[in-house]
């Protein structure tokens, strides 16, 4: 606690970060204290952050979002009130700044040319995140631990139905038959690889470079008496090789990096020819801009959302027809709604795992996304395609949703049940 | 008839013409002759193509789209078999060996170049094609007047009932509320606003620069008793002004030329701002590539089809989200074989209203453009987007298929049914 309130340079600190984050209704509180430290020209507020000591106002003044992350990360800051309506009312207030100065630009820019997508940099980066062990994951995830936007057919739906129908849902859109051959890269833990296998008669080689969920995933088929038609590789996608018909990337396409486009093209064109189809599933943009800095930095090295622009690079070269786009981002935000109420109930076994850090650096994370998803910073987008010679193309979709559970209700908005 | 058979001069151009069609199933025969000229390198084919005199076989050797289509058109070239299924082959064919000469692209790209969709240039080219008069129009289109993809619930839905169809899956996807201000760019004989007016309690104001269109659908907006409701004006998309809740444009991008997209999106979001929401409807590619020559040079001028990541320049400027796309290109075919059927059983009208050389290119034009989407060559996507502070987000997108006649059935493949 400081005793003098606070100095001249934490006063035009704390005004630098009173510039940042524009009207959003927050207190700031510094010195960690119990209402100490309260600067006047604060309008009412709901949320209070409390910043302990000047290193950590400093890096939250020159370097606003690191700084808050890691400055939350490490005990620091510490929130009052409800971290995430703080985040949405802070996302808020700096879209209506928009007031990065010089530095941040610059180290930004910075931080944007150092990343590393290649296959020893992916290696690195999918290992500092899926290799967290199973044992984690299996604390919040849902019983089939998949680690992906899930699909509500109604927003009461459990998470554990919402993934089952979100598997459903990718299936029936690559229109899966019994004897197609697929390719799933970038599987997880291989719950959407067994799925299709063991509900759609398919055969699936399915690509991961994460050694500790490619483990799991060959015990988990080898226990469901699936292992004659899921073959799980460790291997980069750059390396998938043979032929198949369809072609399913859910949750991949952020860790490939936009300088890799038309590599993963060239891996679809490779396997799947003019007469195969597939789905890329995967968070983007509205409009291009980097990845939150610091989840790259802590927790998700070399992310990048693209535009759907962006994405396309990976289907125009090679002359794919976009045949559906689905915008699930508030399917999104429900997940993480699913998963960060998980998370809290389990934190004290996540600490004990790890420590109070990784705690609260994770707790950030989800609650961030769940953020960034309900505001509309980040989309998720299903896109199926087809080659030119691809002939089972449906005559409308329909067909997705036959037997659907809301036939009889009315149209839901988001906004009413939020 | 030429008694001697063809010259050497004659011999290199039609070697020339063969090389451009590769393996196309196709019979050449110069001079017009019952079978004469038959040249002995060709294998079994199906279609015949008759070629009357140097001049033509020159222009189809030295610019092979515009030699074929203004050949057509002047009765130089005509055709023994079936148009449609000899312009398949010889798109297939041209595929395979994408084989343009140098002279080809140079005299393309100076095409392309001079390409002029500034407001007066785009007067121009409107003008040209859509103030043909509406009568010439009536003989062939719906009884609405529907000049854009129709959208079939069944294959074997009529016309009629396909543009109704269409009509309200736009306005289901557009979520139009009783009470909206909806602002229609390019309204063709104003058919969509109407019906969005009457049947779902909206207010439009409908643009568009063709004189003849607007005065067809004031007359009908009177006549209907919807004057009041919506407002017809004869302007160009670029001086849109004022507010409205939902934009929307149906079959108008494919005329505005990808260098002016970010002018349409500044209209939309001028007039949208971000709690607003759209649907951009358009003939658009797999891959970018400028449209037909032929068609560009005599039926539609300034005409662009882009593919996906060159339309989003209209929405990602603007943070706008894609909600959803759909790719309707065999709903377009379907289309085009019914006004083709309509269009050669008015061919005597046509000819008496225009002359034999129109009849011929307005055939070559809808069989040509049956061909594309059929092949994929041409894609129809409907886009609908929103900005970030919209608020009626539809959960899933079950309700667009509620009371859908096709529920009880089993999913129908495009290729089943051709």
């Amino acid at each position: 606690m400081l005793k003098s309130g606070p100095s001249s340079i934490d006063k035009f600190l704390l005004r630098k970060v009173r510039e940042v984050v524009g009207d959003a209704p927050v207190r700031f509180v510094y010195g960690e204290a119990n209402g100490d430290g309260v600067l006047p020209f604060q309008k009412e507020s709901v949320d209070t952050m409390f910043i302990a000591d000047r290193r950590a106002l400093f890096e939250l003044a020159a370097y606003p979002e690191v700084g808050f992350g890691d400055g939350y990360a490490s005990g620091k800051i510490r929130i009052g009130g409800d971290l995430v309506r703080l985040l949405e009312s802070l996302f808020y207030a700096i879209e209506r700044k928009k007031n990065e100065s010089w530095y941040q630009r610059a180290w930004a820019r910075w931080q944007d040319w150092h990343q590393d997508n290649s296959p020893e940099g992916s290696r690195r980066h999918i290992h500092h995140h899926y290799d967290l062990t199973s044992d984690f994951y299996g604390l919040w995830l849902d019983a089939r631990m998949v680690y992906t936007c899930a699909y509500f057919p109604t927003p009461s739906a459990t998470l554990e139905e919402a993934q089952l129908a979100k598997m459903d849902h990718v299936c029936r859109k690559v229109q899966l038959q019994p004897g197609d051959d697929v390719i799933e890269a970038g599987c997880g833990w291989g719950s959407l690889a067994l799925h299709m296998a063991k509900n759609y008669g398919v055969s699936v080689r399915a690509f991961n470079i994460s050694k500790e969920q490619i483990e799991y995933a060959r015990a988990r088929a080898k226990a469901e008496g699936l292992a004659g038609r899921v073959e799980f590789i460790e291997d980069d996608y750059r390396n998938i090789k043979g032929r198949c018909d369809a072609f399913v990337s859910v949750g991949m396409l952020e860790h490939v990096g936009a300088e890799h486009y038309k590599e993963l093209g060239n891996v679809i064109h490779r396997t799947t020819g003019d007469s195969g189809r597939g789905l890329l599933h995967f968070i983007g943009r509205a409009k291009a801009k980097p990845f939150s800095r610091w989840i790259r930095k802590r927790i998700f090295p070399g992310a990048y959302a693209p535009a759907l622009s962006e994405a396309q690079e990976v289907l125009e070269p090679w002359n794919y027809a976009v045949l559906d786009v689905e915008n699930l981002r508030f399917h999104y935000a429900k997940t993480l709604e699913h998963w960060l109420n998980r998370y809290e109930q389990s934190v004290s076994r996540v600490a004990e795992m790890f420590d109070e850090e990784f705690v609260r650096a994770w707790r950030l994370y989800l609650a961030g996304s769940l953020t960034a998803f309900r505001v509309g910073s980040l989309q998720l987008y299903q896109v199926v395609f087809a080659g030119s010679a691809y002939e089972r193309i449906p005559w409308t979709r329909d067909f997705l949703y036959r037997g659907s559970k809301q036939t009889k209700e009315e149209p839901r908005w988001i906004h009413a049940m939020s």
